[in-house]
């Protein structure tokens, strides 16, 4: 069995040096996303410190989680709908925004977020969001994502 | 003259971890925050590794950023609001959400965040924010701040 391979892996050397998700930053957070043919999914395990209270999740670190992750789904959503191959880059997109509802407290332990395309029109993609711990939906996210001009 | 002091080190200890402000958390990015009266100051000095792009600063860490500020706002405007004295604890905030507009690239370098109260209603605030690099506004803020139940 193939190991699948993480959005992020796919995205061109020269754009892959982000601080949440770049394969190519060694102090990155490796927020790391599959696509699934119509979602994708990140499973991100906190560190200790990125806390907001004790034993509870930092929120600054599930905007980041959130946005890596919706970009991610955007890239392969684009890639999907210019029938781009598998071993090929993906197109690398930028956040025009990003708004999170933190729904209640998320606890410090690992998340699941899964993220679809809600739309995609032009070379904007709107992306929605769900985190999980466990079975507990914590946040929501909607991301509006735009290719990158050079993309 | 005396050193202001930033507004997270008048948070109560128990709830000053946060990893992006947290006095109290040794891995924390250190979000500083100054109230001057009506409105409320962060200068923040990005770390080299904070990059989206190569030059250009993280939107994760912007957002960061924007929410530990704001909270930070929040509480100074509920203290003044409830008449707290500068020697007191302020009333810790949670964030109910987060909106981030990015309104162009940020520069890879200090930025500075103007944040204040549009409006307090009962237990709830909303923070706008302006970050800039230099002159440039680069990004917008809209956080719904809600004062911790047992604050």
């Amino acid at each position: 069995m193939n190991t699948p391979q993480a959005i992020q892996d796919r995205y061109p050397d020269e754009w892959n040096h982000c601080y949440g998700c770049g394969r190519l930053n060694d102090k990155s957070l490796r927020i790391t996303s599959y696509w699934t043919g119509d979602e994708a999914i990140c499973n991100y395990i906190p560190k200790d410190e990125q806390t907001a209270f004790p034993g509870v999740l930092s929120g600054g670190v599930i905007a980041s989680v959130i946005d890596c992750h919706s970009l991610a789904a955007a890239s392969a959503a684009f890639g999907a709908q210019l029938g781009i191959a598998e071993n090929e880059p993906l197109p690398r997109c930028v956040t025009a925004s990003l708004k999170v509802d933190f729904l209640k407290p998320t606890p410090l332990g690992p998340v699941t977020v899964r993220a679809h395309a809600q739309e995609i029109r032009g070379r904007k993609a709107i992306i929605i969001s769900h985190l999980f711990s466990g079975s507990e939906e914590c946040a929501r996210g909607e991301v509006i994502a735009v290719l990158k001009p050079d993309a």
